[in-house]
């Protein structure tokens, strides 16, 4: 049972986010410019280091629904790339670059001090440049923002993975900031 | 030195948001809509808050900026009670509300599903309800982001109190969302 009141039947996020309307805008947009952008890391590649950084943070909600958002980007029908790359990503076919910045995005969500330098030489030998290395930075900080945001009030999430597959397309085509102000969670 | 190439002699967190004015937005308006809130808790208890999260998450820039706000609006001159609440809250003259609520806080930042509902009824029977709940979560979780932000990409922080005591003013003038974009930081 939720901390708080939310309305029933919505899922993870979206029952505090339509308890407090003024504080989920600006979290739908930070969503949505982070998430949403074509500069330098694919949308798949941005939601996969959400994904990870929420299984990290073993959170059931948003690893499920952005595991869900990635997969559909990777076409990854059966979701075995996107749990492959949560329990070993180094064992996956990811690109050194991806797997490098996945590195980084480790250590931020054991706070942020924990990113050294040979992780960011590391990476940069890998291709990845500075807008790279930031957006995969503070992705991993604002997930580390959004699992707490969920599991701190306990909310409650569905286990059907159809739902999850279904919002994934709703995400996919209107963006973050939509879901929650037209009512199509 | 910061992870990547940030303005120099631009502090904290306001070198990555320069980097990055799109995303710096929505963050800033997220800071705006949950910081700089009359409703229920006061806007330095709310700074308390953060600055509490920031002490645990050993960011210096942001505990000590939000610290010399919360001093501010507190009317703490000499920055004791800030330092006391972040080295022994329990100890301090608080309210049994706040301190219950800076509890939750500290059990967000260690991550979401620390948060107890003993912590939660204790919270309750002092008068904290679930806008207070949902705020202290959310900032706690909110300054999760911040602080990660700032440590992830290794920003530079100066030391000097009066640099933090002249930035606090223009925040509570101002607001979080008018320090980027009109440059005064």
């Amino acid at each position: 049972m939720p901390h708080i009141k939310l309305e029933e039947g919505v899922p993870g996020i979206l029952g505090p986010m339509l308890f407090s309307p003024h504080t989920a805008g600006p979290m739908n947009l930070l969503a949505n410019a982070l998430m949403q952008s074509d500069e330098g890391l694919s949308r798949g590649e941005r939601e996969l280091i959400g994904t990870y950084v929420s299984s990290l943070n073993d959170c059931y909600f948003c690893q499920t629904i952005h595991g869900a958002i990635a997969s559909a980007y990777l076409e990854d029908d059966d979701w075995s790339f996107v749990k492959n790359v949560k329990s070993n990503y180094a064992e996956t076919t990811l690109s050194e670059k991806m797997k490098s910045l996945l590195s980084i995005a480790g250590s931020v969500q054991r706070g942020g001090k924990n990113v050294t330098t040979e992780q960011i030489e590391t990476a940069r030998k890998n291709g990845a440049d500075d807008r790279d290395i930031h957006d995969t930075v503070l992705i991993a900080a604002a997930f580390c923002m959004f699992n707490r945001y969920v599991d701190g009030l306990a909310t409650t999430a569905p286990t059907d993975p159809d739902i999850y597959r279904n919002r994934a397309k709703k995400v996919i085509a209107n963006g973050y900031s939509a879901t929650i102000s037209n009512g199509t969670y």
